[in-house]
């Protein structure tokens, strides 16, 4: 069963039990010339070596496996182009399960192969929002399918928290934990971990400039679409859900916003100095470090890399 | 004093001890998705993530912490566009003592960058092997620094060495363990530590066909040098010295080379799948794996991912 109430402590622990002899436990890794560079204590937690190369497997593993035996039978459903079609699709080939993902037609050649792979049925739509709903629809209701939404969703916001959970079973004093903020399921995971298992820790979301629908929809207390974002952080162009608006609204420190071109900065610096690979929408949390030095001076911070899934042919800096 | 023998076991015991304080004991990383295209076991030993982003460091490190007072007061020069000049350099600079390198006027950009960032004096030359010689024999004669050759010395072997001893640490039962074969340095040292620190491992050396200098010496024992080498692998350029021939022609079980495409390839593979930057040299090592596969299947085999350092504007595959 899909969680129904907002992720309790207890749910996160459980969360965390389910899913860890399937998830990787990420590493934490630290680089002392960039630690020199934003004058503060950075810890890099790499969900970019999650499987799949993305948090959202956390989420996905969560979900899929609260299902009960009926409902493990008639599979999952989503709709994405990202990484969490990926996710759910192997978290269902681990668990042998049917799962149908619809795409727009649009959608990355790299990421339809990745789907593809992990041999879940792609559905494609027209890439627009009422397709995609009229889609997702017709195959929940024609399989039985559990839709599985990519954030909005109780089970993958526990999912999600456990990686702010592992920070902090290693990280007791950190000032901060800041993971980037797309659809709020992260976020409002790590928000919750951070409210649960932690004293002192606040959490500040990642939000690039030209995508700062979770930034006013905080101010203004009302969840505004995400309307032509205009980023190259393509893993970060979804609205807030109601339950993510929720928890974050509550919870959330502050969001802090970056330009593409800081954030562009923060990658290759990710890339040079660290060697290794993270896609844009991990590196806005180092973006909004560079572009606040004097807030985090001196402090404790852990950052989210959120994923690590790039066009290799096609990188920003080119 | 830099050694002046064939480094023993307790010299290489002795030059882990010396070192381990500033350099990183490097992680040991897996991918089930390659072993599964390999048909083999694979433990990556991430030498791109040592300070300076090579194993080179190691040896840098062991050469110049085996320096006496006097000696280190003078300083240390070499002749390097690569990875050991960056290496010599940061090793100086922890001591607070002069390094005097001896650059092409042609190396890379990136390179002058790194090294000036350490606070190495520069000695331009013309890029050929005469006007080197006669440049570093010049700096050492006018300050008496001590000339710490990339790898034809054997506080450097000794240094490079621990790489593979905490290998052997870790993984006691390995079938082989793979490094990249260029001046010698790193394959000579691990075959040093697999015959003190094993039982069973054996040590197979992988080079560019386009650069196999070292697997032709092997085989008509005698060293022949590197003639306009043609590999991306540009840390695998150059010939083997007395010194690492020697130790490599008693121990080394063999040489594998693989060809440029087949490089490129394995280090997309490392890049896209395992999120981490590798260099092409640091590829070779799965290449030949990649090339023979029937001969590793089901073997236990550590490859050492000897660096990072990528101009990420100038990718093989772009």
């Amino acid at each position: 069963m899909i969680l129904e109430h907002e992720p309790t402590k207890q749910d996160i622990i459980a969360a965390q039990e389910r899913i860890k002899s399937q998830i990787h436990r990420t590493p934490i890794l630290t680089s002392s010339l960039i630690n020199s560079i934003v004058g503060c204590e950075i810890y890099f937690k790499c969900e970019n070596f999650q499987k799949v190369g993305a948090f959202k497997f956390r989420g996905a593993s969560n979900a899929v496996l609260s299902l009960n035996k009926e409902e493990l039978q008639r599979g999952v459903a989503t709709h994405s182009s990202g990484n969490h079609a990926a996710a759910l699709a192997l978290a269902a080939k681990m668990k042998s399960v049917p799962a149908y993902i619809v795409m727009p037609r649009t959608a990355p050649e790299i990421k339809k192969i990745a789907v593809e792979g992990y041999g879940a049925k792609i559905i494609y739509c027209e890439p627009t929002l009422q397709a995609r709903e009229e889609a997702l629809a017709k195959v929940v209701d024609e399989t039985g399918a559990t839709f599985i939404h990519p954030y909005n969703n109780f089970s993958v916001i526990a999912g999600q928290a456990t990686s702010a959970k592992e920070i902090l079973e290693e990280l007791t004093d950190l000032d901060y934990i800041i993971p980037p903020v797309g659809g709020g399921g992260l976020s409002s995971g790590t928000c919750l971990s951070a409210k649960y298992f932690s004293t002192k820790t606040k959490v500040i979301g990642a939000e690039p400039k030209g995508a700062d629908d979770a930034f006013k929809s905080l101010i203004d207390k009302k969840i505004y679409p995400s309307v032509n974002p205009k980023t190259i952080c393509d893993g970060l162009l979804t609205s807030l859900g109601d339950k993510t608006y929720s928890i974050l609204n509550q919870n959330l420190d502050k969001i802090l916003t970056a330009s593409d071109a800081t954030i562009i900065e923060a990658m290759k610096l990710i890339w040079e100095r660290m060697k290794i690979i993270i896609e844009p929408s991990s590196a806005v949390t180092l973006a909004v470090v560079l572009e606040n030095k004097e807030k985090f001076a001196g402090k404790k911070i852990a950052l989210i890399l959120s994923g690590g899934n790039v066009d290799l042919t096609k990188l920003p800096w080119l």
